[in-house]
C-alpha cells in the first residue's frame, strides 16, 4: 500500500487517478442539464472505459478548491411542490423524494441517479415510491451528486470517519472524506465523538460530494458530558434540528431498543456492542420506561421530513460476536424497526435498516429474508458482517467475506470495516484499505446478482492481462497505484510494462505467453479459429470418439 | 503488518508465538507413543486454550536446529505389510494409506491425524478408504507430522513458495516455508522454476514439518531448456522418480488436458492460465496426440504407489477470468480427471482434484457438486477462487471471498493467494498475509460447516474482548503481533492493555463499557440474572403486552 503522506493542514488529495480523467455526461431534464460524473480510464489501445465515480471535483486536473467556502452546489434546481405524505396522512404535506415518487413525480435527483446507474427514471421513481430504494439528499446539502441506495441498483459502500476523544484533527477528517471518496466510498458517516463535533461536521458537509450520515445521539451525549441517564428528548431534538439544518443526509436512530428487549441481551457473550444501543439501554434501564426516541418517533419523523433526511434505523442490539448471531434480542429489535418503518413512510420519510455485525456464513442469507419481510423491503445497510471473530487486525477481510455474501443476498449498502476494527481509530491508509476491500465485496455481489454492466470491467481488465497490456491492467484496477507498486517491486524497468511475463513465473514459464504461442502455432497451421482448430482435431477426435471418449483403454485394463 | 527483517542467510524464524508455547500430547498407539503437536495459548485468567499447530519445532523455546541435517524424523515406525492395491487389481501389492485403509488397517499416520483432529481412528480410516480424504506422506519424508485432507475434517490451506528465474534465493525459500507454517500453512508447495530446483527442494523437504507438494513438469521443462515440445515421457518419468526419492508428498499432474479440449480454450478471454496446462497443450498441439502423462498414466500410478505419493490432479484448463468460469473446457477436463481418479485408486494411489481459479459467487457451489459427482468424492483442492478480476494487488481478498464460499460447500483444502498474485513473486510479508487471510477463509468455512470445536476459539476471543482482557484478545488472534501493533499505534501505554476502552470510541463511548455498566446497574438493583431482570421488567412488559406488543399507538394515529 502506498503510504501517502498526510497533506499539510487544510489541504486535501487532488488530481486524476492513474491514466484516467474526470468527465461529465450532460443529460437534459426539462429545462435543466444534469451533469453526470464519471471517471474515464484511457487505455493504450486508444479505447477508453468509463466507471462510476464518487470522487467529485477532487480528481479533476488542478481543481479550483476553497475548503472554507466548500464545493459549488450541484443541486441548484427548485424543489417540486409539497405533496401528501401518504394515503394514511393525506393532509400532511411534505417535500421528500418518497412522497414525490408516490405522487408520480420524477425529481431531478431521480433523473440524476437513473443516468448514473444506466436505468430508466421511471424505474428509479417506482423503486423509491415502493420504499425499496432511498435517495439520501437533505435539502440543505446542495453540494452532493445524487446517488441511490437499493437492491435493484449497484451495491453501495459507506466509509466511517470521525475523530474521537483520543485522536485525530478536523483537517485529518476532511482529508479522510476526500480520500475515501477518491477510492470509491458512496457515502460517508461522520462518527465524531470528541471535541468540535459541529465544526468537524461542517467542514465535511460543505466539502463532500457524497451523502453524509451521522449518529446524532453521540453529539447529544456530549451535551450531557457523556452521562446517558441525563439525556432528554429536548436535548436530542435540539441536536437533530441542528444537524438537519447543517445538511446531514441520513441519521442513525436507535429507536428499536425497547425496555423489554434489554434482558434478552444481558447474557450474551458480548452483550450490547452498538454504542447507540448501549446508550439507549442505559437510559431505559435508569428511567424504566421506553426511550424518548421511541415515544417521540412521530415528531422525529416530522422533523426529518422537513429536510428530506433519511432514517437509518439502527440495530442497537446487533450481535457483536459469532455466538450472539441471529439471537432473540437481534430479531425482536428488527421486528420493531419494521413497525417504525411504516410510521416513517406514512409521514413521508425515507428509511434504511441497519444490520449485523458478526454472523457465521451459514446464518447470513436468512438475515436478508427477515429484514425484507419484517421491514417491508426497506434497503438493508449492514456492517460487514464479520464471518469470524478470531482475526483482529484483519477484520476488513473477515467482514468482506460476510459483506459479499449478504450483498449477494440483497443488501443494498455495506458499511466498511477497516483493519483497525476493535483495535483503534483507522488512519488514512486504513481508510483506503477498507474502501478498496469493500469495493471488492460490493462488486463481487454485483457480479453474482448479474447486475447489468458489472462484468464489463472484469472482462476489460482480464483482456488487458492476457494481452500483456500492463498499464491497462493497472489502470482498470480498483487501486492502480498499489498494483503498479507491487509489479515494480520485482520488475521495475519500464520495458517490463510490455514484457510478456512477470516475475511470478519468469519468461520461460508464463502460461499466458505459452497460451499465446498455442494460438500462434494454430495460426501458422491455418487453425486460427476454433472452428478450424476443431476441424484440425477432427481426425484425432474421431479415434477417441470411436473409443467412446473414454480413457485410453489399455491403461484401464493393464 | 510487522515487517520482520529477513533472517541472515541460512537461519530461520524461531521461538514461541505471543503468549503461547509448544506442547505435545502423548497418545499411545500399540507399542508406539505418538506425540501430537499443539500450541497452548496462556490466558491471563490462568486458563489456557490449545490450537491446531503446523509450525513444528520452530516455535519451541530455543529449538535445537541443524538446517543442513534437517528435522529429526517423526515417522520412525515400521510400515505395515503390503496389501492388494484394489479389488480390480488384487495381485498388485502396495503399501499406501489408501490400500491399508481399504484392508481395514489403521496406520500410525491415521491414528496421528485422528488425535490431531479429535476424531476416531476408525473414522479417519473409513474416510481414507472411501477416497474422501487423503494423508499425504511419502515414505521418504519421515520428518512430517501427519495431517489429513478431507471435507469431514478441518479445512486446510496450502502456501506456495519457490524461487523463479527472476528472483529469490534458497535461504529465502526455506525461511518462507518456516514462516508460512509458523502462521498456519498445512502444506507447502515448492513451485521453484529457476535454477537449483533440486537443491531448493532438498532444503525445504528436510526442514518442513508439513507435507510438501510440487509440479514436476516445471523441473522437467528446465531439463529441455523450457521448450515444451521437447518434453518426453522418459524425461518426465526420470523427474518424477527423482522427486519421489527425495520425499515429495503430493504432485500436481495435468493429465486431463486432452487434445480435443484445447480448441475449447482457444477463444476464451484468458485462454489457458495454468502453467502446466499450457505446457501440455503446447506439447499436444505440436505432437498432435494425447500427452505422455495421459498415455502413461497407469505407469505413473505405479511409480507414485511405490512411495505413497498422492496425486493432485491438476486443472490445466481452469478458468483464468470471471468470463471463462464454468465453461466447456473446464468441465470437459474435470470429467477426465474423474476417470483418472478411478484408475489411480484401482492402483492404490490417493487422489486430490484441483479446482479454479476465477469464479463469480453465484457459480461457485456447483463447482463442488460437479467435482464430487464426477470425481467420486475425491478431496477438492482449489486456488481461491477469485470472486472478481478487478483488484490486482488485493487478490488475497478477492479470492478469500471465493475460498470461504467454496470451502463451505465442501472443498477440503484451499491454495492461498497473496497480494502479489498476477503481479510478482510474494515476499516474506506477502506470504504471511496470504496465510493469515486463508486461515480466515478456512475457519469461516469450519464455522459455517459447524465443525466440532470451531466456534470455541471465536467464543474465547469474544469473551476476552468483552471483558477487556486485551492481552488474551491478542493472544487468541490468528496474528497476535499485528493486533498488538495496531492497538499500540494509538494507545501504546501498558495501562491501555487493561483499559476499559480503546481509541476507536474513547472512554465515554465504549459500548462494551456501557454494556457492563448496564449489567452493574442491574446488579445494584438485584437484577443480575436474566430471570431477575425479566421479573423487574414484568410490570412494564405487561403494559406493552396489553397494547398487543405494538408500537405506541397514539404515534400511529396522530
Amino acid at each position: 500500500m502506498l503510504k501517502s503522506a498526510l497533506p499539510e493542514n487544510g489541504t486535501v488529495t487532488t488530481g486524476p487517478i492513474y491514466r484516467s480523467h474526470k468527465i461529465y455526461n450532460e443529460v437534459p431534464f426539462g429545462d435543466l442539464t444534469l451533469r453526470i460524473p464519471a471517471r474515464r480510464i484511457d487505455l493504450t489501445t486508444g479505447e477508453h472505459f468509463d466507471v462510476y465515480d464518487t470522487s467529485g471535483i477532487y480528481t479533476a486536473e488542478d481543481p479550483e478548491l476553497d475548503l472554507e467556502r466548500g464545493l459549488a452546489p450541484v443541486r441548484t434546481w427548485e424543489r417540486a411542490e409539497a405533496v401528501p405524505a401518504s394515503e394514511e396522512n393525506p393532509s400532511l404535506k411534505v417535500q421528500t423524494q418518497l412522497a414525490w415518487a408516490r405522487a408520480g413525480v420524477i425529481t431531478p435527483e431521480m433523473a440524476f441517479c437513473a443516468a448514473r446507474e444506466g436505468m430508466a427514471p421511471e424505474f428509479v421513481r417506482d423503486e423509491v415510491a415502493a420504499g425499496r430504494a432511498v435517495i439520501c439528499a437533505n435539502k440543505n446539502h446542495p453540494e452532493i451528486e445524487p446517488m441511490i441506495i437499493g437492491k435493484a441498483f449497484a451495491v453501495k459502500i459507506n466509509a466511517n470517519i470521525g475523530n474521537s476523544a483520543v485522536t485525530s484533527s478536523i483537517a485529518e477528517e476532511v482529508e479522510k472524506m476526500v480520500w475515501a471518496t477518491r477510492w470509491g466510498a458512496d457515502t460517508i458517516m461522520d462518527l465524531s465523538t470528541g471535541k468540535d463535533i459541529h465544526e468537524t461536521r461542517e467542514w465535511i458537509l460543505r466539502n463532500s460530494p457524497v451523502p453524509v450520515g451521522t449518529v446524532p445521539i453521540y453529539q447529544a451525549l456530549e451535551k450531557v458530558n457523556g452521562d446517558p441517564t441525563r439525556l432528554t428528548w429536548e436535548i436530542y431534538r435540539e441536536t437533530i434540528i441542528e444537524q438537519c439544518e447543517q445538511g446531514v443526509d441520513y441519521m442513525t436512530v436507535h429507536a428499536g431498543v425497547l425496555l423489554r428487549y434489554i434482558p434478552l441481551a444481558a447474557n450474551r457473550v458480548t452483550g450490547i456492542v452498538s454504542r447507540g444501543g448501549s446508550i439507549m439501554a442505559a437510559w431505559c434501564l435508569k428511567e424504566h420506561r421506553e426511550s424518548f426516541l421511541y415515544e417521540n418517533f412521530a415528531e422525529l419523523c416530522d422533523i426529518l421530513a422537513q429536510y428530506d433526511v433519511t432514517f437509518s434505523l439502527g440495530d442497537g442490539l446487533r450481535p457483536g460476536s459469532i455466538a450472539d448471531a441471529n439471537d432473540e434480542a437481534q430479531l425482536a429489535e428488527l421486528k420493531t424497526l419494521g413497525e417504525l418503518t411504516l410510521i416513517a413512510r406514512s409521514r413521508g420519510v425515507q428509511v434504511m435498516i441497519e444490520g449485523p455485525g458478526h454472523v457465521p456464513m451459514h446464518k447470513i442469507p436468512v438475515n436478508v429474508e427477515w429484514e425484507e419481510d419484517w421491514c417491508h423491503g426497506a434497503p438493508f445497510y449492514t456492517l460487514g458482517p464479520l464471518a469470524t471473530d478470531i482475526a483482529p487486525g484483519y477484520d476488513h477481510i473477515t467482514s468482506a467475506i460476510g459483506a459479499a455474501m449478504i450483498a449477494q443476498a440483497g443488501t443494498a449498502m455495506l458499511c466498511y470495516v477497516t483493519p483497525k476494527e476493535h483495535l483503534g481509530l483507522p488512519n488514512r491508509d486504513d481508510v483506503k484499505v477498507g474502501v478498496i476491500t469493500y469495493k471488492i465485496a460490493a462488486h463481487a455481489a454485483d457480479l453474482a446478482k448479474q447486475h447489468p454492466r458489472a462484468q464489463e470491467r472484469d472482462d476489460a481488465l482480464s483482456k488487458a492481462r492476457f494481452e500483456f497490456r500492463w498499464h491497462d491492467q493497472f489502470a482498470l484496477a480498483l487501486d492502480p497505484d498499489t498494483a503498479l507498486e507491487y509489479h515494480d517491486e520485482t520488475l521495475p524497468a519500464e520495458p517490463a510494462k510490455t514484457a510478456h511475463f512477470c516475475s511470478m513465473c519468469g519468461p520461460k514459464f508464463c502460461s499466458m505467453r505459452i497460451s499465446q504461442d498455442v494460438r500462434d502455432y494454430a495460426a501458422e497451421h491455418g487453425l486460427e479459429t476454433v472452428e478450424a482448430l476443431e476441424a484440425g482435431m477432427k481426425e484425432k477426435s474421431a479415434e477417441f470418439s470411436a473409443a467412446g471418449d473414454r480413457v485410453y483403454l489399455p491403461v484401464v485394463e493393464s
